[in-house]
């Protein structure tokens, strides 16, 4: 019972033993995320479409929730880009962005995903996120951050431009190009140059300088707030924004409001759909970072109770103002470099924005959009890694065909199309490899008891006997593959008088299988041909005990190959001879 | 070049050959089907809810054309039962029943459905029939039988009641119950029972009265025709439509016009889905009576080149003023048990119909609807077989579940969505069988070289090797998972100094397997544990040899376990115990 209650509430568990150490590299950790999260809350708060406030609150309860109910130690949960982008997709075709209907189709969206989440988590469903393969998901996450960049250049440029997929968003901002606010771009492109030259350069400069390497993290990751203060400072102090420049305005100054989404069937029936993507999407990002940096420290999640986490923190989004969240993966990792030790961090970060939203919010008034926008555009081109191409070419052409169409597809036709169609084209390729399966003919291998491909081996075999090794599961994928392929090597009239098929790597029979045996078995009965099985597996022997084949089949079942070949050899005119390669 | 051509067109290669024997063999099956085809094809246009016609004019052309491109020399192809219904749900969504927009649909829908079968045939998709499992088509069959015998019931009462799912016809039947008009329901009633008797009884009470066996055969194809002329001249003779007996009325006299659909986009987008579906759905009812039919002559049909043949048919339906046809099971079984040998039984079957929509079409005028809706009982309810949710209850769970769900869903929710769900469920019942694989610990058979469950057989094991056999082939649905139980049985601190993963039934490893083997090796490898593989298969090693994995190894490939178990262990210190099944 109280394990139980520990399982479902792991912060029952690792509250009890929290020591002053944990407490202080927790605080470090925490203060570090803090000074990252503002301006990238405020800016994925834009790139969903939200007012920024959204973004900062999002950050706050559901960040607590996560804490209590999560089981990664790491993991810093809040709004990600790829879940930004999928929100402003999903709720664009329900509401006018810039409406109060957006905003609480958001709520909505959030609460949706939360509650399909914790569905999923108490039917114990997280291994279903082993359903996305890795090559799919790095194609997506590598598009999905060509996209969210690209959908903030108009930011960067000051033009009105829109989009879902990459041709639209290229084609809407050349349309605008001529309407190029140029002090907008002087600070996009500065933002954005000063953003880079702190990521790759900053922190070898500071030891350079002497600075010490705790110090000289937290400054590497204060850099989006000194572009930040650095913008809005000039901005406030030559009155840019009476020349064009978009600033972010009036942000309400407090804690997050209570707010109930909107559950009318219209509204849910249109935004089911996408809500579960986004939460697999989310689960799926969130999960595989969160057993990265576990496996780290040699700790263990626990995928289900993940689920259950990170459905309490979008349902904590629904009614707080915010929109859907999930573990972010940049984050993550310098929360966890930074020494996190125990989701407490994450409690702290929460402290740490409301406080934010409690002060700070006057002064992001002149903050140019710009800025924001260079924040997303550095932070998401470093999940950019096309790389994954070539390794599935080299690799596996079936993988690559997948990952292709993923990102393909996601550029070309939007995300939610592109991930579907990742999912699908995989699956569909497992299927079509299962779906024709290697049968190998087999012999056996002089002076021995094994037998091998004839294809590939010297082995003796009996003319009147063909065995056949199928090296895969047969279901109804490959039925009727089998089907065809018996009825191929022994057409009629052959001069085959036994079939053994040799079911050693099979590991399972489907009912649509099992009919294909019975044909099989039924065509070579009336042709006067043996049937006969061997090295049978216990499952797969204890089902067709179940079913009426074992008591029509036209032959024997034989625990080995070896006693299969010897006593129906037997029976039988026998003719060896000596097949080799060059032969054949 | 030939060659080529006489696949493309069978009718070059077969026609060739034509004998005067095959002539009037074929002309015999063709009577005997136009017998049966003349009331079903009024009847099931009355179905798909279309004017009597389009069921005489989609009998006309398509079969002429899948005699040419067609390859099974027994299929029947015209309207059939389960594709009129899925034509009435798919066309009923977008014009209402009775409209000229509701048969230009049916149009569009038949050629869309042929433009898709042309396809899928040129890219030689063939195979995909075998990704819908056996069972789910059974329940699919079963469940669509129940749904048109009822919704049938409607004609038989004469009342006016709809409904797409089982609960709303049977609600809205017997909301209408008390409208039943009385002289209707005799009709009907008579009817049906007739056509029972003359299914279940006629052929033996014939031969009891002496008649041949090709006569009464004749006689008994005949029934339907009997009961549409005895209820005809009745319901004239009578008058009985001044009482409220729903009659067909005016059907066109003459030949198909020739028809186009409208392939507007909109129109294009809402029936492209239902049109795939009911492509496949078709596709696959008709292959597979046309192979249980050749099977039966030891003739052979190629899947891809059936593709083209009821693409064209389909094709020819929507110029024709027809809608979607295919392969149907009665007429083709009744076409081939009459001695039909080619083809030239279809275009001869496409001349009786020609004949009978020229001359016969005003003598059907008061014909009763009643008379018609007791041919698809009795044509359906053949089809209604329950016996495969015992079956697979017996045999597999998983199949059960699969079939359960697409008859259930298909009663409760309708066509569309349960078979949607029959082949969804199927797959991810698959996906998540292989998700958990068969993984056996196994350890040395003394005085042999075979290696066994240490679960099941009494063997040799070194407690600082574990051996693990992994019965499944490694893909992205289970890569995790092998990570996960090895990190299980090698915890962090763990006395095991070697892994030796043994890959006998190892058929593919892809990409995301790939990276959790690299996973793998990189947690062993740091703890100092060796990796090694024995019993890998050419093709899996010829992948691997593409990747940075062997590099990387902590350990060797070893040919056989065998030789893994000697190496490895002649490192170790080696401690040889016998388990046995009672110790464990």
């Amino acid at each position: 019972m109280i394990n139980n209650l520990r399982r479902l509430v792991p912060v029952l568990d690792w509250g009890r033993n929290y020591t002053r150490g944990a407490f202080s590299n927790d605080l470090i950790a925490a203060l570090i995320v803090t000074i990252m999260l503002i301006p990238q809350s405020l800016a994925y708060a834009l790139l969903a479409g939200l007012p920024p406030e959204a973004g900062i609150y999002a950050s706050i309860v559901p960040i607590v929730l996560y804490a209590i109910f999560g089981t990664s130690r790491a993991l810093a949960v809040g709004p990600v880009a790829v879940v930004s982008l999928l929100t402003a997709t999903a709720i664009g075709q329900v509401a006018e962005q810039g409406t109060a209907g957006y905003a609480v189709a958001a709520l909505t969206l959030a609460f949706l995903s939360g509650a399909f989440l914790v569905l999923m988590g108490v039917m114990r469903l997280g291994f279903m996120a082993n359903f996305l393969s890795h090559p799919v998901i790095a194609g997506f996450i590598t598009a999905s951050g060509v996209l969210i960049a690209t959908s903030q250049l108009r930011h960067i440029l000051g033009v009105d431009a829109h989009g879902h997929t990459l041709p639209e968003m290229i084609g809407s901002i050349l349309a605008h190009l001529p309407e190029t606010n140029w002090v907008t771009l002087a600070i996009g492109s500065l933002a954005t140059g000063f953003l880079f030259w702190v990521r790759k350069h900053l922190k070898h400069f500071l030891g350079f300088l002497g600075a010490g390497p705790v110090l000289a993290n937290i400054l590497t990751k204060a850099g989006p707030v000194a572009a930040v203060v650095a913008t809005t400072v000039t901005v406030w102090a030559l009155g840019l924004n009476a020349q064009g420049v978009q600033i972010v305005g009036t942000v309400p100054q407090g804690l997050p409001p209570f707010t109930m989404p909107d559950l009318s069937l219209d509204l849910v029936g249109e935004l089911i759909a996408p809500a579960i993507l986004i939460s697999i999407i989310g689960f799926v990002e969130s999960v595989s970072v969160a057993q990265t940096l576990a496996a780290k420290k040699r700790q263990r999640i626990d995928p289900d109770q993940e689920l259950i986490g990170l459905g309490a923190a979008n349902l904590g989004a629904a009614f707080t103002g915010g929109y859907p969240v999930t573990g972010g993966f940049a984050r993550s990792v310098v929360n966890f470099d930074a020494g996190a030790e125990t989701p407490a961090a994450g409690a702290f970060t929460a402290v740490g924005l409301a406080i934010a939203a409690f002060a700070l919010t006057p002064l992001v008034y002149f903050l140019p959009k710009a800025t924001l926008a260079a924040t997303i555009i550095v932070a998401v081109l470093s999940l950019v890694d096309f790389s994954v191409l070539k390794k599935t070419w080299v690799y596996s052409r079936a993988d690559f065909v997948a990952v292709a169409a993923t990102i393909g597809l996601t550029l070309g036709l939007g995300v939610e199309v592109g991930v579907a169609s990742g999912v699908v084209t995989s699956i569909l390729l497992h299927l079509y490899k299962t779906s024709r399966p290697h049968v190998a003919e087999v012999g056996l291998v002089p002076g021995s008891q094994h037998f091998r491909n004839i294809l590939r081996h010297e082995v003796e075999t009996i003319p009147s006997i063909v065995t056949l090794r199928v090296d895969e599961s047969l279901y109804f994928v490959n039925a009727r593959f089998l089907e065809d392929l018996i009825q191929h090597r022994v057409p009629d009239g052959s001069s085959v008088s036994h079939v053994i098929l040799m079911f050693s790597a099979v590991n399972e029979v489907d009912y649509s299988a099992l009919e294909s045996l019975e044909a099989i078995n039924q065509r070579l009965s009336d042709m006067g041909v043996g049937l006969h099985l061997s090295e049978v597996k216990g499952p797969v022997m204890d089902r067709l005990k179940r079913s009426h084949f074992l008591d029509q089949l036209n032959g024997r079942v034989f625990l080995s190959q070896y006693e299969a070949w010897i006593t129906v050899g037997a029976h039988d005119n026998v003719v060896e001879t000596v097949r080799n390669r060059s032969k054949l």
